[in-house]
């Protein structure tokens, strides 16, 4: 669209060049740097400020870690460009963040602790963002600090996709209690019959191993253990194993965000699993399936 | 006062001990890290939530970088006590940002820039600060963003207090244009007849050599350059090297915040200087003179 | 091999647990953080120190920087490991460093400057390495420096194969003087007939513009430029640009290491890339080859 | 000496500078930049390499963290100044190192580790130090490793005598078993008839509080505890409560390396600690004594 511009922001240059692509609209890069007392420095890459008055700003930056920076860096980026995007009178200024970094600061845990994941939220709002988009948050709730709309796009269906070319009969584990709403909605996504069998941990006191409930199923079966983010990969390890065990002929790891700290990838393939699947959310090795079709169909649908 | 709570950050545990002494109320400090991921943790060190309900709580937090953080990390802190403070019921939160990081991004100086300090401060008027303090803040037009009483705290006098007792004869070296006003008024500190001297810059085009206009009448006087920020010193060390030949006394450096950048103490040592004199608005080698005096009485006299 | 035991560094999980396949060894992972002062801590995660006794140890440890830490950390890290194994008694310690950080220091440019790259290679074998090995190292003339032996293993071959795949007429282009010999070689294992076109950088001196020299016969081929690294990609950029316009079917930008710097990612797609083709010598998102097979290849033509 | 040249290294710039003219030597700093990949630099700031041909090179670089690297990047740029003096033919190479980083890795504690601080001086050694000096090491059984001559420079009496001037009547309080020689030592530079007093720590099994055995006779005395390395300062807060509580007149925190780790400051400030005491072997707000006159007479002693 000739109104709009996307602006590719530095941790997500390719995901925003695809999403420009799909949208079929001009798109921007930065100019940034950390100064040597470690402030950050961004800039729009444009010449004339006149050229974002009145336009409808897509303004795309994942807010994980990288080689070059920590989260707390890429939020003082996004906000670098939401606030210019504001001053030069963008007339919309949509963010999409497709992941949001401490997202698991949803809650008071503790007394004395901050909502840290609402606190972001305020700041992309009163920096000037009209509309806020976002992958597979952590928790949607927090979404209600905000005054503006609000997304959060699911990726289910374009990882679905991608793992019903790989899986002949797929089933799908759920190993932590947490996450069998969402097991079961992919399961939904992979076909009508589907199953999900929740994963019961049973610890045995003395020795302390983990067991699995009841007859598992899984005998030649193309097992499916699917979460938002893929942290340490702990849990998701020890479910490899057991399911491994018990006769899996493949076994897929699939995260929205797999951020794989620590030893997350040695275990997971240590344990066993065929291939660990991820998007472009956050740019990483594991990045199989692109999120910019979810991104450019729903900014499409929310425009005019 | 019975009704406050000083929050002595993560960066400014000295001042916001000091200051919670002269103010006599009860101090608080935090539990904070970095999880290995990258993100940020902080809460305050209470008991009870209730503790902090109806309260006039005064938050002390330095932004300048420090042996265990960078500058984004720390607004990351001061936001997540603010966040903590108004969620806990706080009655008033009083934000005290000794040094203010970001603070020369105070204009857009080429296109498709952010004000970004202007943006730091709205995300502490929305966290929920309901006063902000700062001391000798690079340009105090960024105030104008807010919607809550804003004060810069003036550290001149108490830094002229220090250097009367070091300087028989002083005189002041302005060796930087846009500083004069500000030498104008430290000089006033320091006594009725104290001279200011505006170092005129002239280059040689050939030799790209500085000198200084006019006779310098500065044998045997006690030189005192100042400034608000002690970057990487390098027009500093000039002064003081042309100062130093032209017969001073004695030379002394004076920056309310010393960043003391890449090889500013280096130069300024090599060049000649006597001492360097600075303020604990950031914990540093050079923090000579306190400011949690200035930061006690500006809190007083705005308590109800 | 039973004497064998492949250490997975932090930074190479994926391709330590390759390569020890394809060697049939067992393979090891490490503990590793950073304490809150800021030092590294690394143990090999092994339960006795025997089972290292009279052992043929590899470690596989790149040094690019990563989401979880900088060069440095991981060269300390690769030293931990080394040493923890020589300690252990090990009877040969082979070193693989995939991408080797500080490469480009391999000369003093400036009076003053230390040839750094050399430096790290005497750590190495001070620690206890025995054999040094990776992979497309800038500048092979470090290894002299070195008395064990070392090898810098080529990933042209399977980079060549992996390109035959994408390319019917594949044409190399070379936009940089000093990687003729690199792209000479490149297009040998392309095929006997591949061309090399040296691309001569023509600057207007009043316009600046970049122009190349002669017939570019390119129409409708598909272009290959190969280089080590890929850093910032700005010579490259332009390189596709003039390429994209003179009729090119696709464009290829292979790089061993894609470190892509800055807005590397952007400038090159922006370019007109077709896709950029990397090895896992560094964990991104552009590691579509694995050089896992060159280096088990290499340690067992080594091995007695 | 003319023979002799003093490298300020990036983090010792004013103790340096403080030797150098102890020493009246000529006195370079460097110039160093961390490169956006993340990799330093370091070159020496001479114009001519022949400056160090045949030269006694005396090489500052404390190896803490501060503001603007952590302890990785300054072990990398000690070894630069150390490779490219070597380069250059200095004939001497002495390697000052007032806080030696990773010190407290002197020890394998568990299976897989290395000894790390060991590998340190290795590089040290093998990169070309000819000499080797700290002040008051962690443990000093790991200059075994060195074949070069090693020397750990004792701070004890000078900080004593910083001390002698606050203290009417001192005595030294031990609350770490391990640390008891240490503090005899200290108490010995006080004055022939200073008491040092064993805490001896009892753990209440169903409280936890922790008690003093016996009777302490601390009313009215000026009490001192001194370390090497003040870090998260636990142990010692808890033992200036207990102090306070028994009525000592002043109480002194003495550390050689204050690094004041997380809350350390608050926590001693807050048990009731009248004052912290450091030296500069680390630039922070609490390098109250100079280690410099240390420094040049140990260098000087071992001058021919």
């Amino acid at each position: 669209m000739d109104n709009q511009i996307v602006i590719a922001g530095p941790t997500s240059q390719r995901l925003g060049l695809k999403v420009a692509n799909l949208l079929h609209t001009r798109v921007v890069t930065t100019e940034n740097k950390v100064f040597p007392d470690g402030e950050g420095y961004l800039r729009i890459d444009i010449e004339e400020e006149a050229e974002f008055e009145g336009k409808d700003i897509i303004i795309i930056q994942s807010l994980g870690a990288n080689s070059t920076g920590d989260q707390n860096l890429h939020i003082m980026e996004l906000i670098m460009m939401i606030g210019a995007a504001k001053r030069m009178k963008a007339s919309k200024i949509r963010v999409v963040v497709p992941y949001f970094a401490y997202s698991r600061q949803d809650k008071a845990f503790r007394p004395g602790e901050c909502i840290f994941a609402e606190e972001i939220l305020k700041w992309i709002e009163i920096a000037g963002a009209t509309e806020f988009y976002t992958i597979d948050v952590h928790a949607e709730k927090i979404f209600e600090i905000l005054k503006i709309p609000a997304y959060n796009l699911d990726p289910m269906e374009i990882l679905a996709k991608e793992l019903a070319k790989k899986c002949e009969d797929p089933i799908v584990i759920c190993p932590d209690k947490g996450a069998y709403e969402r097991s079961r909605k992919f399961a939904g996504y992979l076909g009508k019959n589907v199953q999900v069998i929740q994963f019961i941990k049973k610890r045995d006191v003395k020795t302390g191993k983990i067991t699995m409930e009841g007859d598992l199923p899984i005998q030649g079966k193309d097992v499916i253990i699917a979460d938002d983010i893929i942290a340490s990969g702990g849990t998701m390890a020890k479910a490899i194993k057991i399911v491994k065990t018990a006769g899996a002929k493949s076994i897929y790891s699939v995260g929205t965000h797999p951020l794989m700290l620590k030893n997350a990838v040695f275990n997971l393939m240590k344990a066993g699993v065929t291939d660990i699947i991820g998007t472009d959310t956050i740019d990483s090795a594991f990045m199989q399936v692109s999120i910019a079709e979810v991104i450019s169909k729903a900014i499409h649908s929310k425009s005019p």
